[in-house]
């Protein structure tokens, strides 16, 4: 017969066992964090009509989107989370409570051209909070309490959350009287981190900003300080912009609230030159950055937006939401060594019999630890000995049970411990207390 | 702004959070009885090359593939779990330890004309124990006790595993002399359940099959009784072939060991009847029935194989396992009110503020709970208390916390059993106590 050479796509992350244990226990923090704020859980198809999934984009999505037909219709994978929850939240409506706080942890497809660092299929884990109508301010300020919650778990470092707010931004360039989309403006200064100050002016200079002009939004987007300080500094300037005022407003409020979240100036900052280049965010916007690796970018980001399912109903449904891109990070944390696969087996205990005749008592054994919910793996008796100690050696499993005839016949086993060698006669009960 | 009908494609599920809840919760049960027994995780693409993933596919499985090119590639969706982890263990030999026991549970995807009960979209989930170039038969008896603890866990009713033996059946037919190929046979007899004997006589007849040798199947298949029985009835006929000889020493052999893991006949019965229509099996076969409830069909089936990567590799991989469609089981339970959501929330507890002054005291409180790992659901301010209180009712939360300046200046909180009604003053660790 001829074969057909085993391969993967390029793009597309598949991890060997140990790396596919340490990946789900990320992405249970992540889940568990969500849940304990009380979010629900969602699970929508990944395909889709491309006319509902495409109603909004456009441009350089649109031609990343993986997009083919089946029979007559014209399907596309999810490109991300979001455009599935406004369809799905605006179909659901009447069978929702507001405000809906959902969580949805899944795969999204976007055909970019491949390059480090860039999956083609990726997990997103992202949260969102839809408001029927009216969503409050204060649900912004919950936002970095859960990103704080996931980070200290995860403990891949210490982390800064930086918050700025749209508002605030427009009502500010909207005040300078320039002749320019402010979005034009937010896209460059979303590159400040990445760029440098002297990068930034320089495009500025290109788009025949005024010398006065580019100096006010350096001086602004510069503001440096606590929140507290920061907040002030703002409110000096005694800027008379209706946006502007509001976000000042918010970006107090928003402040204030997270301090009593727990979450101290170390992990929690207002940074003015944190913009989001997406259009779609109208007020509060977040990124957190892990301190020792800021090269990493923005590992959790979000924001809040208008109206989420403008597209689909005539409800204006407000929102605010984050995103982690697991399948990045992981990639990027494991390729810095900043994580490292703690546990090589989902067993932590492995039972060998000797032989055959001692095969139906380590099935007994096996199940009776197993019950006691302690993850097993019972070895076969076709192998040899050896054999079955080399493959517990291979699995790393930690604690590994050896059951000869003497050890069977005095209803006991030998318990060896794989981290510091030792070995001991033991009961079951007694192997269960050393192990739990 | 023309609006887009939001709707998805039939043949997909998309579920409430009430319903989402409890399919992630059965969801749970199968991965952790999966890792209780040692079996790694494992989580392949969705895309793959059509080459690849269709090396040994045709026919009807090829039709209801969806598959599309994306520049130069030509693309398939994965339609099973099994050709996935064949070029996974072709490509990553050297980095497993074998026998590889491996988890999968995620969705595949058939193009199947849409009819009740069958989705386009559906989770499997998978385990597998693949040997390299061996593995033990008394791999095959772990398969029932892992069947068994599920079904145990899920407690959707009675069930019954039911197994068989290709090479007994193949043995047993060769006997026969028949000029037929035995695959007509067993695909005829795995029709009994459903269609009955009469029919399957008939079918026989349509084949031309002399009354004798129809006779002598139906007997055959139609043998009852304890697993003892019904070997020692095997053993009784006599037959003089090498695969029949085989395979009921196998039937035998894995029949004890159940026995051995706790199983009773109650749970468990070798069923001559049972073929399963694939033809890629080659030992057991396995078919879970819920008993009151036959006409669901098997919801736990797989088997053994002789080789399960040869398009890929020229070595020997043997391997045992079993599938659970997990989207059908879940829609037919439901429907049938076997199952019904008991937690509509991720949250256990709800926090109410009766104005803005408590708002911070309720961060504190919910802050605390949630330490205690008790999931918890903050309610606004920004939103009246009679709307906050209609909210944890839709949200059916189990305990709400109302916070008022009284009980705030007491350092206490309002304890509201949703369940009973009753209602009691008590301070923060008092709570915890009555809630955990």
């Amino acid at each position: 017969m001829k074969l057909v050479e085993p391969k993967i796509l390029s793009g597309f992350m598949e991890l060997l066992p140990k790396d596919q244990i340490l990946f789900n226990k990320m992405m249970d923090t992540i889940k568990e964090t969500y849940e304990s704020f009380g979010f629900l859980p969602l699970d929508t198809p990944i395909i889709e009509y491309s006319s509902v999934l495409l109603a909004k984009a456009g441009g350089e999505t649109e031609k990343q989107v993986y997009q083919f037909k089946k029979g007559d219709n014209d399907l596309s994978l999810r490109f991300d989370l979001t455009v599935p929850l406004a369809r799905y939240v605006a179909m659901n409506k009447n069978n929702l409570a507001f405000p809906f706080k959902r969580y949805q942890i899944g795969k999204v497809y976007r055909g970019e051209r491949p390059q480090k660092g860039r999956y083609r299929e990726f997990y997103q884990c992202d949260i969102d909070i839809i408001g029927n109508d009216s969503l409050g301010v204060e649900y912004d300020a919950e936002i970095p309490a859960i990103i704080y919650n996931i980070f200290k778990k995860l403990n891949i470092g210490d982390f800064l959350i930086r918050i700025n707010n749209r508002k605030l931004l427009n009502g500010f360039f909207n005040s300078l009287n320039i002749n320019y989309d402010n979005s034009y403006i937010l896209r460059i200064i979303d590159k400040y981190d990445k760029i440098g100050r002297d990068e930034i002016i320089k495009l500025f200079k290109d788009m025949n900003l005024d010398n006065e002009v580019i100096n006010k939004i350096m001086s602004f987007i510069e503001i440096k300080g606590s929140s507290n300080e920061i907040i002030n500094k703002l409110k000096e300037l005694n800027i008379d912009n209706e946006d502007y005022i509001n976000g000042l407003n918010e970006l107090e409020k928003i402040s204030n609230l997270v301090k009593v979240y727990g979450i101290s100036e170390d992990n929690f900052n207002i940074d003015l030159t944190i913009t989001r280049g997406l259009d779609y965010y109208t007020g509060t916007v977040y990124e957190t950055f892990i301190k020792d690796n800021y090269s990493l970018g923005s590992v959790c980001s979000g924001g809040r937006y208008d109206n989420l399912a403008e597209f689909y109903t005539a409800d204006h449904l407000p929102g605010v939401g984050i995103s982690i891109g697991l399948t990045r990070l992981f990639s990027e944390l494991k390729e810095r060594q900043l994580i490292k696969p703690d546990n090589k087996s989902t067993a932590k205990v492995i039972v060998i019999p000797m032989s055959e005749n001692e095969f139906k008592f380590s099935i007994k054994v096996s199940n009776e630890i197993r019950n006691n919910n302690i993850n097993t793996v019972l070895c076969n008796n076709s192998t040899s000995f050896k054999s079955n100690m080399k493959y517990a050696n291979k699995l790393g499993i930690p604690y590994v049970i050896i059951i000869g005839s003497d050890e069977m016949n005095n209803d006991k086993v030998m318990l060896k411990n794989m981290t510091n060698g030792s070995q001991e006669l033991l009961s079951i009960s007694e192997v269960l207390e050393r192990i739990k």
